[in-house]
């Protein structure tokens, strides 16, 4: 489901979208309900039904609404230094979360469901596509300005993402933060070692 | 439940371990229910819960297995030069299942569910502890030999799990297993520039 550029329809996306990530981060992905989510919505599930017709969608919505949320962030990065741009999409892909690890323990299920699960596997999949798309560039650029030497940016790119799924798995398996720190030098030592 | 060395308890068990195997790989973890690995097992689930209280129980103990054949196969690693050992470690936790991904997909779920999990918890951060052990065993040894600089050989045996980590789970929620190969290529660009 598009989620329209404004008025009332994407307002209730965008709140249902919210209430969707606080069930999901104090609930977990493996009980949750429609339910739990209407219940963070303030509304009945019949609300929620009638913008997604089950929780699939509307999981898949989220992953959807996530990439946006990302994607935002990444618009605000200002510099186009290909050396500075690169270590700030790092950062953000590996940022320690500022309240619990909730989200990334649900969203570590629901990976972990993507085999069973079309909607989840597809939009996973368009994710990863977007954040490969969006480091190829930045080290295209790097290329081009002589920042950084000749490679393969996709391979790059996709060993980069590799770095950054261990990190947020072992973060959530071990329940330690520092693991995304560990992997956020990891990924410094990869391009040190790479790309210069 | 520690295995006696043989007999028929030994052997019993040995079974059990194996239908656990089998039962994970074709039915995945969310599914699965202790009369689905007594099918595989070929006897009743009393024949099982006579060596296992509960389904979590067995499946730590399975994860446990899961380490002993890791520790047989590494036995099994002749070379003690440190750079070909390393090397054989890391092919070995990198391998891409000979046919399959079913067991990868289950770990992945059980991995997810180790913040609920007490038991799985436990287990995954025991068996992460022997692997970072053996890596950093033979980091040290490298380094004493003059293969490898000095370096802080904990925090690279971290660093290569956080690449091995990622490789797997993205194997698993893309299916796609050059992922693994993908892995296995920056763990030896993260060894070459870290360790020469």
């Amino acid at each position: 489901m598009t989620e329209p550029p404004g008025g009332a329809a994407a307002d209730g996306n965008e709140e249902i979208m919210r209430a969707t990530h606080r069930a999901l981060r104090d609930h977990g992905y493996a009980d949750l309900t429609v339910q739990r989510i209407a219940d963070e919505y303030g509304k009945s599930t019949a609300a929620i039904h009638y913008h997604y017709d089950t929780k699939e969608e509307l999981l898949a919505a989220f992953l959807d609404h996530l990439l946006a949320r990302f994607v935002d962030t990444i618009r605000d990065i200002e510099t186009t230094d290909p050396d500075a741009r690169l270590s700030l999409l790092l950062d953000e892909l590996l940022a320690v979360p500022s309240e619990t690890q909730g989200l990334s323990v649900a969203l570590l299920e629901m990976r972990s469901q993507a085999p069973y699960n079309d909607a989840f596997r597809e939009q996973f999949a368009q994710n990863d596509e977007y954040l490969r798309y969006v480091l190829k560039a930045v080290i295209n650029h790097g290329i081009d300005e002589g920042a950084f030497v000749t490679v393969d940016a996709e391979r790059t790119a996709r060993s980069l993402l590799s770095i950054v799924d261990g990190g947020r798995t072992r973060a959530v398996v071990f329940d330690d933060a520092s693991e995304l720190e560990l992997a956020r030098q990891v990924a410094s030592e990869y391009v040190d070692a790479t790309l210069r």
